[in-house]
């Protein structure tokens, strides 16, 4: 070997010129902070949940600026102190904001297994354990489905997910568009719900289908779509000359948690050839509960399937599968590119293991091994237990703001939604007319901005259909107990009170 | 408060149902193996970069199998070891395969924050800190790039950073088609080289363009576009009554690592009235080098751009930002669904600050706080630094490439991608005709085979336009040293030269 320095346009390439010892010392330090700061507190009820601080003051206490030279080390450590301190703690047992919550310390640990590692998954040359072990994954998930086979992949959120399903259905419906593109097709017209997710439009608006060729089908005062409903909007659609290829159903909506009729969703379907996607970002994980996957009953009719184990399973955003019912590599064919310099295929190893071309990504995170780790740690039991356990909770708070003077259940929950609004004593007797709802839709937001800055506790509320803004409680993590849900009503009446 | 045990539905609902205490320990003790095995060992030179199981062989050593019940820590601590084990360590000095690798450890300890923290990046309201380190960093490479002022946002991947210039593009042209779709629309034809990333077939075919109305335009040797034969191929869709709407240049492409000229794609942009995007998803990083800038010339001329800080500098996948000059609002305009669960207009701070209608995903990372942490501590001389010495790297071993017998060099490298053959010995005075060829299209695939069994080096191969299978070689990490360059030919000739 040559040991003498070289030098090419000025630089020495003798030697790695990073300081590793420090850089792991650095890691330890900071994996250190974490334990403490966030594994144990962030998830004490007696902290605080959040520490709100305005936009402009929060800009000064970061110091975003990027300079030209590095910071020290004991600068950088009061950095990540920083971040954490003012991040909200999303696994906090006071946290109900959004449709996740809370921490599993197994998928936490393959997390930063993930990191570490930094793979990316699309051939199993560079990424043999995790491309093995998604596979592994979706077949299990097409198990609980109830599909003999399948298909899928795990992608970066619900969304895309929903983007996927509506591309393989045009793709399914004329396979020729994916060379010619639409502007020779025919109007091609998708159905959802009035409850679905906001990811319906955002795909019809990127997939150039167009928000205005998305029919929104009415739903019952539960929010489940209404069948009939849907007919008569496929019948309008032929009407007028547009070509229905796709129903886009939800298990789980996002504000009221409703599931849609699945089977008498599906008979529709079968009669009018269309394809039927379920979204069930939110709602799959009941199928981990023998007692609550009827909610989902005619699941293993739709052709794809959107499910999120991030959400209700607590895996890590994201994690987030979309799965097939096709077995004939329509997922492949609808998606693929055949990048020769990715996808070769005199590869000494058997190809069909490259899965990157099912993908509309070309490098993709290893989502599918924090699941996987999790279920191997809790068994499919421990899983249906949190899914049980949460439901039950949710249960428990419906029944209890029913009890309560002062609360108001908007619907009862058929999943972990909890919807209500709180009434403030000076409104109590006064009539529900026009002058009411209006005052009772300030309430909401004034009660947010005191937790927050009390950090006390964090529930999202929305105005909804013809609802005033009310409260959408959401339960998931086991760390929450029914302590909890007791706190939750005090809080707010404490906070309320005064309105 | 009561504290006798409420029962729902057959659940205890009092105190949490998870043992902290051991998760917790679980995770310590996972910190402990990663600090071991893969923040030291697999970024050890001594220690192989994989350890190559045929995929049949690793399903029975991963014990892939989810069950009812789940295992003990004993036995989780030892599937975390062997998914370390049997992952290819892309952060080992000796690997060479992708547009990405080795390790930063800043990046690293952001990273473990961010799973930590699990944030969800859409609203102020959750994400106060990750919501203001993106606009930081957005800001900052806004600056680099050139524009006085913009907009951005974090994707996941380079390939959907393109989606969303196409998405941008064509808003830009009609912005009815948002609503309306593409069936009553004239055809959309957007231009590209022949050199460009799969992902703008992905893009086209996606987005219902369709990927016949991608139109290539041809490169020169040295595989850069070929200003004239784009201005071609516009007259063309222009005669054949369709209509030109984007120009995709790439800075950097995926395989030769060639940065088209953008001043004059840009003139005939600015001529046509076409949107311009860059794809420098891999080519960006050079905008950090005083030195080396000069390959985006002229990218401040282009309407967007695609840069993944997780390729040149590390930090960690993924971290992709597609960077917008317009400074209007085009970017949440284009993409937004204005869902009123998430993005209230009556909340108590400025909703500004609430950047999810700018994207195409609801649930996103906070993959700008890794490439902000990573900024912090080396400052922007620490950026430059590693592209400089990189780019110098690959130098060297070009220069080494065509000293040496045996090897040859396909292009002198502008980037950090090298490609060469290795021709062994038995080769080397065969005339170079047809047979010829054949024969070394054959050796690239068996030498990968070897390197990976032997787990001594990973260097990707492809056939490329008339080129028969070759090596591309990448270089980024500054772990990475001339001794690395030497090894990887010394190595090549040891495994290659019986054949």
């Amino acid at each position: 070997m040559k040991r003498n320095a070289v030098l090419v346009d000025g630089v020495v390439l003798n030697g790695p010129i990073i300081d590793s010892c420090a850089g792991e010392k650095f890691v330890e330090e900071v994996c250190r902070i974490l334990m403490n700061e966030v594994v144990q507190k962030a998830t004490d009820s007696s902290e605080k949940v959040c520490e709100w601080q305005d936009p402009e003051q929060l800009k000064k206490l970061l110091d975003l600026n990027l300079r030209e030279n590095g910071e020290t080390h004991q600068k950088l450590l009061q950095i990540c102190r920083n971040a954490i301190k003012y991040s909200v703690k999303t696994s906090h047992p006071r946290f109900f904001n959004q449709l996740y919550a809370g921490m599993d310390h197994y998928s936490l640990a393959a997390r930063f297994i993930t990191e570490a590692m930094n793979p990316s998954v699309y051939t199993y040359e560079v990424s043999p354990v995790f491309i093995l072990i998604e596979e592994a994954v979706l077949k299990k998930m097409i198990e609980f489905i109830g599909w003999e086979e399948g298909d899928g992949i795990f992608s970066p959120g619900g969304s895309v997910s929903n983007m996927y399903a509506v591309n393989l259905a045009r793709y399914n419906y004329c396979p020729d568009i994916k060379e010619k593109g639409l502007s020779q097709a025919p109007r091609l017209v998708m159905f959802t719900s009035e409850e679905c997710h906001y990811s319906m439009k955002k795909a019809a608006a990127f997939l150039g289908i167009g928000t205005h060729n998305v029919y929104f089908v009415k739903t019952d005062d539960r929010g489940k779509m209404i069948p009939e409903e849907l007919e008569m909007q496929v019948d309008r659609a032929h009407k007028e000359g547009a070509v229905p290829f796709l129903v886009l159903a939800t298990s789980g909506t996002t504000v009221v948690g409703a599931f849609d009729p699945l089977d008498e969703i599906a008979d529709i379907c079968d009669k009018h050839k269309l394809w039927l996607h379920v979204d069930a970002s939110w709602g799959g994980s009941a199928l981990m509960s023998r007692k609550y996957r009827k909610l989902l009953h005619g699941i293993h009719r739709a052709n794809s399937v959107a499910w999120n184990p991030h959400k209700m399973l607590m895996a890590g955003i994201q994690c987030c599968a979309l799965l097939v019912k096709d077995n004939t590599g329509l997922l492949k064919r609808c998606h693929s590119a055949e990048a020769s310099y990715l996808f070769q295929q005199d590869k000494f190893y058997d190809v069909r293991y490259d899965t990157g071309d099912k993908s509309i990504q070309c490098s993709r995170r290893a989502d599918a091994f924090k699941f996987w780790m999790m279920w191997k740690a809790l068994g499919t039991m421990g899983l249906e237990e949190r899914v049980n356990r949460a439901l039950a909770l949710s249960r428990y708070l419906a029944s209890e703001i029913k009890k309560r003077n002062g609360f108001e259940l908007l619907w009862e929950p058929e999943y972990a939604n909890i919807c209500f609004w709180y009434i403030p004593p000076s409104f109590r007797n006064i009539e529900k007319g026009p002058a009411y709802w209006q005052k009772l839709h300030q309430v909401a937001p004034v009660i947010k901005e005191r937790m927050m800055k009390k950090g006390s506790l964090m529930v999202g509320y929305q105005p909804h259909q013809d609802k005033v803004n009310f409260f959408r409680l959401i339960v998931i993590s086991p760390q929450v107990s029914r302590e909890d849900m007791d706190f939750v009503l005090d809080e707010m009446e404490l906070l309320g009170r005064d309105l």
